[in-house]
């Protein structure tokens, strides 16, 4: 059987480039030949690995400048079993695509809304009067930049050589440091994913990387005052950095939340076995997404 | 001088209909001619009160379903001064509108992303294999709708009569109680406000909701084992309940974070001072929004 991935589609985009470097750096140790399967949404891409329909997902969790990737954070938490294998950075350079012959002739710049937000100051600048379209990926409307015309896209260079198409400017993103952690996402209980994988790589990574990070969410039982810090302090007082806390909506009223935490130790850890005891006295819901190694795509 | 309002445009979306309601119950006081001046995003919408061309702003702060509204925190925080006068508790309920026949013959739907999610089981049901493209707005492409073929839009009720055009699905939202919080926003430093708004209707809103609440945001000085909790620990031994935590990337690099909080107290109360006092040596940047009274649009 091959290693289905799913991601975020079409080819090109961001999801796809981190899961390539995934594929890349899966390939040293590993011979199953990964088979790449875009998906419409993030939320489809994950729901793919919980239906068995694929083996792992690759998604987008968190950008340095437009924080959590919140389709993310529900998708994890409304499906069962999901499991973190790896986190991925990966840094971020959006390219302006366009067929018209200068910045002058553009009219129309299409891309996902985070990536129109990440270029926001560099588009009041130099395109101030462009009409900004927000859609459901960076590479969805290449298709129609040789028709539309003065149409561009933000996008990424591997979009443009894909898609052969011309950049007419390079490096647009406003922060410099711009970059976004991916999850490599796979159904925990999926014993033949263990089978596939080869589990040297993992090995390899615990010896190079000794920093494991840990991610959960809960609803807590009760909303009354410091319900929420004396959840977090339980990690606090075992000397467990938190190094992300972030709250959604439970969708059943204004006012009401779930809280995403990520945490630097590993779940094995005594101190971590300790504290996710005392939390779950607490807790409504607490799903534990597991424990990984994070790794910058410039090691890999 | 007339009170201008800015709020997100073009009119007949959401933030529009808050402020209008915001409108109706200032005039029961007031004798002041209000103008309501749309901008195309809530960015500008923040900034034009920051730079006085605006009186006021209504921005959405947070939805029931979709969270914390990303842009409006970014900009409270990078702009200076602002100051929240009232918080408003609208419901929203979506309509999709289109000139097609029947749902058989719609091709694309466009709408705002929340919209797009917030009706994201009824377009999975109904709609499978439609295109949904993300606008700014959920007004923003209503002018399409007579002349692009199989085109719809999911907006409101009141944009379908103000654009006079045929609702084919009401209520088409997921989750029955999904209500959006706006903020209405001042200049903290303007006199001339205090001076335009009659404050007898503050005064009576006092009155009326005798529960306050305060919003703030911070930055940490150190990102050390515990330091959220120590800040958030304050609140809760001096016996403040935390309504709200929010965070959001610093834009400087991944994994740092700035802290948005709501506190169910007046920043006036004893407790809250001593709060501030104490939270301000934990902090490096600390702004605070001000005290607001909550008011849901059915009680207006």
């Amino acid at each position: 059987m091959n290693l289905s991935i799913a991601h975020l589609g079409p080819p090109g985009n961001y999801s796809e480039q981190a899961a390539l470097f995934y594929v890349n750096w899966l390939a040293k140790t590993q011979s199953k030949q990964p088979v790449l399967c875009p998906h419409p949404s993030i939320a489809q891409s994950l729901k793919a690995v919980a239906q068995e329909s694929a083996m792992l997902a690759v998604v987008p969790a968190e950008n340095s400048i437009e924080g959590s990737v919140t389709m993310t954070m529900d998708a994890m938490w409304q499906l069962d079993s999901l499991h973190i294998e790896l986190a991925l950075v990966m840094p971020i350079v959006h390219v302006l695509i366009s067929c018209a012959s200068s910045l002058d002739s553009i009219k129309t710049v299409y891309s996902h809304p985070q990536a129109l937000a990440q270029c926001q100051a560099w588009l009041e600048r130099f395109l101030p009067d462009v009409q900004l379209i927000a859609t459901n990926s960076t590479t969805e409307t290449l298709e129609k930049l040789e028709t539309e015309e003065g149409a561009a896209t933000i996008s990424s260079q591997r979009a443009a050589q894909l898609y052969n198409l011309p950049i007419l400017a390079a490096g647009i993103n406003d922060h410099p440091d711009n970059c976004t952690r991916f999850w490599v996402v796979s159904l925990g209980s999926n014993q033949n994913l263990n089978q596939d994988l080869n589990q040297d790589s993992f090995q390899d990574l615990k010896r190079i990387t000794n920093k494991r990070h840990t991610s959960l969410a809960f609803s807590l039982r009760a909303n009354i005052p410091g319900a929420l810090v004396k959840a977090l302090q339980i990690f606090a007082q075992l000397n467990i950095n938190l190094s992300r806390v972030e709250s959604r909506p439970t969708k059943r009223s204004l006012g009401e939340y779930l809280f995403f935490i990520d945490l630097e130790a590993d779940i094995q850890d005594e101190r971590m076995q300790a504290a996710l005891k005392e939390l779950s006295t607490y807790t409504e819901v607490l799903k534990i997404f597991g424990s990984y190694n994070v790794l910058s795509t410039r090691e890999m």
